[in-house]
């Protein structure tokens, strides 16, 4: 039964759309809305609307941005021989709060997922290969470093990036970042494959 | 740093004025909103401002619903002398669902409570004194159900409406919903005060 009236009902519905949203904190939030002062409702659905109009991507990396380049490629400081290939502008966000980046990014917008049905065509790799080179064919970048998370699909599309540069014949390093225990970690509570990878992964001491 | 593009940001510090929603849940929903089909996005943006400039209280019992009077007030089968006060329609909903109760509601849209500064004049109590009698003066309800939660507020809030209504001389039974063990619950793991209450409030079996 409608218990609310058809205005809060469309409203938890719409809410559940979000993610991590369900019946109940949908409901918590249309209740929490309607208490609200207009203005800010006002402000909240009119920012919700204009995200999603207004979003441009970066013509250069892909990410998410105000005008046509962002911020990091308009950069003179930082180095544009060395791409980071991102999944998506929030771990692009990450990798800029370590503060020891100097290079750029690509942002793909997805990763490839047999069992999503993500193939290479619905992720920005067209645009990551079409930069590596310029218009006379010279190849753009030194390295291309591939920075997606340990997954299968992270995986699954290193392998990808990795054979294309190959195919295309080009002469450019592709890196991939380290798989290992995380700092902090106690080692008893880590997984098998996370500590097989590290041990793999080891170093020499000098 | 503004990582994402100045609409993303608003739109970030906007969703964080939904409760439970902080930093990294609403850049995790504006980065699917701005994924979503426009129109469903359009959709969401209007039923927020929509809910909040066309919530209707019921004159009745002041629930929120459409029009003037609640379907539950509007209805010839429900006891219209016996009102269940609850703190909100979440809770009215969930003493509906019971599917147990036969008589009307009265909605307070809150409880009082001196810690948040919530006094009995910022909650619909006055409404609630005033449908207790008719134009005439005459009596319209035989008993007053207090329904409200086994906390500070709740309590505060029920020996308030029955020093209200002692001191308006109104000779309405008021009574309280039991408060006891949980359904289902594990004696072990249920609080002191909560078996307390039960062992007090204990009924002879026969």
């Amino acid at each position: 039964m409608d218990y609310y009236g058809s205005h809060i009902t469309r409203l938890v519905e719409a809410l559940k759309s979000l993610p991590g949203v369900g019946t109940k904190s949908a409901q918590r939030m249309a209740f929490h809305i309607i208490g609200m002062p207009e203005d800010q409702v006002r402000k909240l659905s009119e920012a919700i609307l204009d995200a999603r109009t207004n979003v441009q991507f970066c013509k250069e990396c892909c990410t998410i941005t105000d005008g046509d380049i962002c911020p990091i490629c308009k950069s003179r400081v930082r180095n544009h021989r060395q791409i980071m290939v991102v999944e998506n502008p929030r771990d692009l966000a990450a990798y800029e709060k370590t503060g020891r980046y100097e290079g750029v990014y690509h942002v793909l917008h997805g990763a490839i997922s047999p069992m999503l049905g993500v193939g290479p065509n619905d992720i920005k790799l067209r645009e990551l290969m079409q930069r590596l080179t310029d218009e006379n064919g010279d190849l753009t970048a030194d390295e291309v470093i591939i920075a997606m998370g340990a997954t299968v699909e992270g995986e699954s599309t290193a392998m990808y990036i990795l054979r294309l540069i190959k195919t295309l014949g080009l002469p450019v390093k592709v890196t991939r970042i380290a798989s290992g225990v995380p700092v902090g970690g106690d080692i008893e509570n880590i997984d098998e494959v996370t500590l097989e990878r590290a041990l793999r992964g080891r170093t020499e001491l000098k």
